[in-house]
């Protein structure tokens, strides 16, 4: 990752293309790893991309499409030929084969299904949604009878070659192709040769479904630390394998896409410097335009109050202090829970333990703010009255907060709705119009009297 | 990951234990994976733990004590007496071992490893932080003298057991020790039993120093697909390998911690639910009294305006609109920029991209919600003039907020410090402040003229 090199590659990538030296740049390029190639690739204009890439090496072509962002690589694949982009496609891992084929023009994805030399891999991947399981799995795995002795698997493994097996795992299946366990290579080759599988397979194999959801098949995985799992139909036929490498991938982007609806913004479908300007401001537009007209409604608290507020100026000064602590108090509260259900640190069922530990959490965090900030607010000048009442609305606003901030998210959840989405705007426009109510009517109370 | 069959047998569990029926105890959570054995475990009470481990096979105590969390497991491990606890941990996977051992007393710990069968794999890792990549490799690997030939390593390995290797790559060194390359066991099978593994191996291996950051690590393997990644001391010889599901816990941590920053409150060291109440409330105390001190250097903003805000009172109606808006585009920008720092789509030579591309963006949001917000505001019932003031204010402030939004975790970033920790706290207190100088002096510009 040292993003140094990437960028003098770049540089010096681009000016041997400036001088029509394909040969040299790919020279150049060789020298990196697939995903520091994809780097490279990517920032170069598409019609250098064009020109370098049926150049290379199929297989080389294949790593770097593979690790390529999903929407600049089916750009770049778009503008291949049909038959040059099967001699590629054909070396590519089927999985990430099926994610290309499925993003290019119908036409263009049949043409060169009919031109590859292996288009049975791929094509039952691309029945499958892509945030399936069945969208994440490949189909070049390993797989044996269980009735098989552990010699014969040796000798099979000898015959057929496998590219780039990263884990030790093989499974078995009965007759019917159902997924009956899984065996490792190292007990394989240390068991008597005679041994049948099903002696020695482990039954009790974890596995998904087609159809779950990957954010499952990834929270399944990372739990029981899996290092692959097998997919299976509905008929618990094998039908393919999960491997780590995918599932890093869809915790990373999980956690991406909670960060960013956290703060109030879609998720960007490509890395940040990918995305287009309005793509963004129109992913961030939203939630702010939501709230602005919210606030609108809050400001309709504030004027029913004018009265009071020009009777007492000095209520606004503390306006954005206290909408400030109930925004903040709520946020900690909401993200805290959100990540919690994320990772499957809480449950639907914890609903009343989360509610109440957040309910000491406030008057322990109230109380002790409150207590800091009489004084606080007394030596900045106000009288001992606006003090009290600008400390008695915090432990007041602190306790709703975090009310609202950890309901809304189980809530979410519970309906079936990501608490990422919803959360975190429904809580600040609660938390700001009822936290106002709050300050005014205890000002109310206390001023007049 | 079914949550109710946790929840059915702890309470089954709970009511064998308190008829004394520990053999009945066992019996039940034998039929959960460690993941779940462990869940079950740490919500019994420590009296009960304490009976049940002792009695469980040594290699099933094992399983539970590495996936309980390390304080609960250390809290546990601390009430056992050093000889039984010596039997468990010999059955640990070494790195988990030494995690657990670092955390226990030093006179338990070096008692238990006096009574360990197998002190030697796990001695060595006691040296290492637990952050770093030391601390997370394990001294049970795999790795062959280069110029072994594949037939010897395959005899090799059906002489010595290995227990549970996930992966199927073995790594190879040089006379002195020095990793020299990797081979893939598939093709150690495959190839003729007298080729050497020099002549086989993959010599352009990635590999993380003893003293390398654990997220470092966990970046080079998620970035590169690693499934496992070797560990070298300064002289480069081999002393660790690091495997997936230890990457994936580090990845996971890093983002619940990054979200919990940016939410304003410092990481929790344990899952929710175990984490107690003062300490949860002590986490978030620190940035809500940062944040409710610099309200008040808002407020003395506030105060010196009293005199335009007295005679305008309707300006106080849009001071917790027009500060919400400029947090909140504030947020979307550091939160975006920080993961896009977080998993290398943006590096420290992009801070000209950024801050430009946020700027575009900001005069985007800005104008749009400008000419949504002219027509709302007026329609909401104030004169033209106000509705221009906040109109205005709002493309002011929206650019603000991301100029701040995206400088302030570059910054960090390039000081060294937690974009994550410092970002968010002084990006809402100076949008804040600034913003409100901003709206007061347009309006004080308009309004008076």
């Amino acid at each position: 990752m040292d993003l140094d090199i990437i960028d003098r590659t770049l540089w010096q990538v681009r000016e041997l293309l400036t001088n029509d030296n394909v040969a040299g740049a790919i020279y150049l390029i060789k020298g990196l790893l697939p995903a520091d190639q994809a780097d490279v690739f990517e920032d170069l204009a598409p019609e250098q991309q064009q020109a370098l890439l049926p150049e290379m090496d199929p297989d080389e072509a294949a790593d770097i499409l593979e690790e390529m962002e999903d929407e600049a690589a089916s750009d770049l694949a778009s503008q291949i030929a049909p038959e040059m982009l099967a001699y590629i496609v054909d070396e590519m891992e089927p999985d990430e084969a099926a994610d290309l084929l499925g993003d290019l023009d119908p036409a263009l994805s049949q043409a060169t299904l009919a031109a590859m030399a292996e288009p049975e891999d791929v094509r039952p991947l691309l029945l499958h949604p892509d945030e399936t399981a069945g969208g994440l799995m490949t189909s070049e795995y390993l797989a044996y009878p269980q009735q098989m002795r552990a010699g014969q698997v040796l000798a099979a493994i000898r015959q057929w070659p496998v590219r780039g097996h990263d884990s030790a795992y093989l499974f078995t299946v009965d007759r019917e192709g159902r997924l009956a366990g899984a065996v490792n290579l190292f007990d394989v080759l240390r068991t008597d040769p005679q041994m049948p599988l099903s002696a020695m397979m482990d039954r009790d194999v974890l596995k998904a479904r087609v159809d779950d959801d990957q954010e499952v098949v990834a929270r399944l995985m990372s739990r029981y630390g899996l290092a692959a799992v097998p997919v299976v139909d509905a008929d618990d036929r094998l039908v393919g394998v999960i491997t780590v490498d995918d599932l890093v991938e869809v915790l990373e982007d999980e956690a991406t896409e909670d960060i960013q609806r956290i703060a109030g913004t879609s998720p960007l479908e490509q890395p940040y410097l990918d995305a287009g300007i309005t793509s963004m401001a129109w992913k961030r537009m939203g939630w702010l335009l939501f709230l602005f007209f919210t606030a609108l409604l809050t400001g309709s608290v504030i004027s029913r109050y004018e009265g009071l507020l020009s009777s007492h100026v000095i209520l606004t000064v503390f306006l954005p202090l206290l909408i400030g602590t109930g925004g903040n108090a709520g946020s900690q509260t909401t993200a805290t829970v959100i990540r919690a259900l994320a990772v499957g640190d809480v449950a639907l069922y914890d609903f009343p333990r989360v509610l109440w530990r957040e309910m000491r959490t406030a008057i322990v965090l109230g109380v002790s703010m409150a207590a800091l900030a009489f004084p606080a607010v007394l030596l900045w000048g106000t009288s001992p009255i606006m003090a009290g009442v600008v400390a008695l609305s915090t432990i007041g606003i602190v306790i709703w907060a975090n009310s609202v901030g950890s309901l809304l998210p189980l809530v979410a959840a519970k309906v079936g709705i990501d608490p990422a989405l919803v959360s975190a705007p429904l809580m600040s426009t609660l938390v700001d119009a009822v936290g106002l109510l709050i300050y005014f009517n205890i000002a109310a109370l206390l001023l007049r009297a």
